[in-house]
């Protein structure tokens, strides 16, 4: 997280135990002049919202990404969160959407907010890797999206098959995933270049969203390196 | 659940607002003899374990699966679990195996169990779809699969190339995949035919259990149906 440009770091503070063990994160905060305040268990406690803190709570400023800046550094894969109420559901996706070589993760109006501290977690480091646009609205991202060259691709339970699309895979793509119980808004699924599903081979009734995710941000990593 | 033959159900307790809500459920308890008992609301919410019960509880016969018989059925893909230990994580991987087209799932000695009620509702049915073997030790289930003619793939963070295997996987197969926080034991990923990562495009140091499981599980049901 020290190392990452576009996420200051303010100020540090860490147990005993934990500036024992993290050696190396004292050094680097050292060489940024990023102050470290040693506070006890009590205090840790409180700082971090876990049950089982680390020892170690950075204050950092929350980066603003804004969705032409993303598009202008001609993404080839965009993940596109619409209406994703779980903030573990959301960071999870956002860690495999990093890992599969996402070039930005953009949650639309309405999502929960990726810097809940759930969120954070389960991102597990991605939320400092990739820009997070928040807060903008489905059509006009769409349109955005699709002006700046690439397929708009809704993930749906009733459209083509992941499987027959792989040939626009292979080009540059964003993915919308919508509402973990309710799936995409209809209207926001239409207004997508092409409606996909991950086919269900055996007699499960659908994917968890993060699996879904997963199937299809991975189905384009495989495409678009071939 | 009323329909699966291995899972009999013995007993319906449902509230007032469920029974309204469910009449063809108890019909089809009405065609089999399954008794249906009325109860209310605080009754319904001691019998279930969740905050939001759905007013609907069933008393059903845990099924029990072995190993054996299930290699007998000649199976194409078989999902096994080693030491997974979060019952969330475990009914995750669970409905994703069943959508991927596996013919079963296996829980080694030491994971979590399958029927506990996270596991039960993050499966989503899934539990009732497939068989689900327990309690079998690592080394002689591997013995096991491979003697039936099956490839043993581990899911690791350092082995080939997911996509550098795709002949394999055409061929019937079993995926290994470990715990949540330590992965695979080193042991029983040693014992396995080929050690299998999922490519990690950008800068997240992995995925995690579920999305790992779902693009590997996905990979095979894709490369079998070619």
């Amino acid at each position: 997280m020290l190392a990452s440009p576009s996420h200051e770091v303010r100020e540090l503070f860490v147990t005993g135990d934990a500036a024992e063990r993290e050696v190396d994160l004292l050094r680097a905060a050292a060489r940024r002049d990023v102050p470290v305040l040693l506070v006890d268990d009590r205090v840790a406690r409180s700082l971090a919202d876990t049950v089982h803190p680390q020892g170690v709570v950075a204050v950092v400023d929350l980066p603003r990404h804004r969705i032409d800046e993303v598009l202008r550094r001609r993404p080839r894969l965009l993940t596109v969160l619409c209406g994703v109420a779980d903030p573990g559901n959301a960071g999870t996706v956002i860690r495999t959407a990093d890992a599969a070589g996402s070039d930005a993760v953009v949650l639309t109006r309405g999502c929960t907010d990726p810097y809940a501290g759930k969120c954070v977690r389960a991102a597990a480091g991605s939320l400092f890797h990739l820009p997070v646009v928040t807060g903008v609205a489905p059509a006009t991202t769409i349109d955005a999206i699709r002006d700046a060259g690439l397929s708009v691709l809704a993930a749906t339970t009733d459209g083509e098959l992941l499987d027959d699309v792989e040939e626009v895979l292979a080009a540059p793509t964003a993915w919308l995933f919508g509402n973990e119980a309710h799936g995409l808004d209809p209207v926001v699924a239409a207004a997508a270049d092409r409606r996909v599903r991950v086919p269900i081979h055996g007699r499960a009734e659908s994917l968890n969203l993060a699996a879904a995710a997963a199937v299809c941000l991975y189905a384009s990593a495989r495409e678009q390196r071939r």
